[in-house]
């Protein structure tokens, strides 16, 4: 485990806060997914955005010039926008060196690294202000230990990849700070580490250490205190089950939850494979995540129900949950199922 | 996938042949493990020996000066003797310098990269030699697709690392071509590639393509060809079992053979983690592995029994053939048991 020129804490990437979004030239909401998932559960986090001219989309947060958020306090600019084929275009040039010589940390979670361009590189060094690319892993990860810590985790695991297991982990560990429990959000993927302003980027790590990253990115803590940890993949998926299983292994959860989307039938992304159902999961997630703590346990079900409406959303809830014998709550419409489901987490 | 610079083929690794072992100074044989294994493993690859002044270790091989060695052909000198700390002590550099000047790539499978030498990576860009650390993954390694590719598969899995599946994958495509099967040994670790001449560094690969390198490992073949694919760390190990997922998934054996170790009791290199049960590694990789092949199977046991004597091994390999209804070898005794278990393999 390292410390890196302020970025690094016990090898967790650690980023300065709080942000000015940067949305650039974008004309497109889809574009600016990042930027609008971090207005959403990080507002305290974002001091406000930034559009270049001809930018259309907004995050609903104030309109700011760089040289204005400094004033208000922000310290990162974040790329809150992706562009097609994950480049920096030249028309963002001027701006990024600008905000880089106006005292701006720049943060990124494309897959083209700030490092990478020299322009930004030679004014980054010039001006002592840091590029985080926040898809490149902290040095120093330990291999894992298996050593069980201390404290008591929940991991969000899914039927698939991109259904919900961030949100579910992020409103799982909200809801138990509104209920006075001591939690903390741990994110393991590129927009839960900007929500959270600290996390692991799993994906990036190198296989050998990969359950060691999750051990640190949930170290001992309290007795009573929750890591909600933002689960990645699936167990079920061809490409991914190995990120889904060093996070299972290394996070040693007390409890999962299963993250599903209704009406999903097949894994994204690769042709030929049917979804596992939910009690495949629920078994699988047992059968290998006990190796490391022999009393993990399934809590409940969070469903996707975005699809549905509310009156047919209540029904699936209610249906799903009888057929399986668990809580079963969508986090977004919240309501007395979701209270069931962190009741069970708890209990 | 891409090809660079001669050194890779498809996304795999590619080491130029054949080789001069380089001994270093080293007096003690286990600080030679690399070079022992190329020797017994390789012989047609090994031209030669190359010891400093003061070293005492022979593979058995001739000693030759580089310059021999060349003239006999050999095109890249192996570092097969290990260094405490893993690094490249001082008194070897004026050897290694010498060994590029006179046409030599370098490969090495240590910790410490070659080219991480300055005086190394002069000499090399002067001389046009390659460095080849072969930790280094290939580049262009792409997100695993799931898709069935043609030919046949078999993969080692094990209850622990470090217990013999390299040298059972090894002894099972050699078993094979002497049967007259069309077979090859793929290597998925350090010392694996350095035998077969390529291969796929498992551990090093970034967690999201794990799966991916190991579809390209054992590429499309004809329908009778068997690759047989070394296996790596254990579904049951805390650290590694993560290597070994994606291996499996990308592997998608139709057969695996389970490695295991007379007397081994704990996983190694960690505190209180109980070796599994061999049934209990049997079901686990059947669970896991059906998802990228739905026809796999166990075939059998290799049993590492090297600290029994002959008469010893015969009974624990009955006794353990009984008690699990599978055949059960020692791919070093061989005998009547290993042909079973190779028919087992083939049926």
């Amino acid at each position: 485990m390292t410390m890196q020129s302020g970025r690094f804490d016990l090898g967790t990437l650690i980023l300065p806060r709080p942000y000015l979004l940067f949305l650039g030239d974008a004309t497109e909401r889809g574009f600016a997914k990042t930027a609008l998932g971090l207005a959403d559960w990080a507002p305290d986090l974002c001091i406000g955005e930034y559009g270049l001219p001809g930018c259309t989309v907004t995050a609903g947060l104030p309109r700011l010039t760089p040289a204005e958020a400094r004033e208000k306090g922000a310290r990162a600019l974040v790329i809150g926008v992706a562009n097609v084929g994950g480049v920096i275009p030249d028309q963002w040039m001027d701006a990024l060196v600008d905000a880089l010589e106006q005292g701006f940390d720049l943060v990124s979670g494309m897959h083209a690294k700030l490092v990478s361009f020299p322009r930004l590189a030679q004014v980054a060094a010039q001006t002592g202000r840091q590029l985080i690319d926040i898809r490149t892993p902290p040095q120093g990860i330990p291999i894992a230990t298996g050593r069980k810590r201390s404290g008591k985790r929940l991991l969000t695991v899914g039927t698939d990849c991109a259904l919900g297991k961030k949100y579910t982990a992020l409103a799982i560990a909200d809801a138990f700070k509104a209920r006075g429990i001591d939690a903390d959000f741990r994110a393991s993927g590129q927009t839960g580490i900007m929500i959270a302003g600290s996390g692991m980027p799993m994906d990036c790590v190198i296989s050998d250490f990969l359950a060691g990253a999750a051990e640190i990115l949930s170290p001992d803590a309290p007795p009573e205190h929750w890591d909600v940890i933002e689960g990645q993949g699936s167990l079920f998926h061809p490409a991914y089950a190995t990120v889904s299983l060093g996070l299972l292994h290394g996070s040693q959860p007390d409890v999962f939850v299963v993250c599903h989307e209704v009406g999903r039938t097949q894994i994204l992304g690769v042709n030929g494979y049917t979804l596992p159902s939910i009690p495949q999961v629920i078994e699988q997630t047992i059968a290998m995540g006990r190796l490391t703590n022999s009393a993990i346990r399934c809590a409940g079900i969070s469903l996707n129900s975005s699809s549905l409406d509310d009156a047919a959303a209540t029904v699936e809830i209610e249906r799903l949950s009888a057929e399986l014998g668990y809580p079963v709550a969508d986090p977004i419409r919240r309501g007395p199922a979701f209270d069931r489901l962190l009741d069970a987490c708890l209990s």
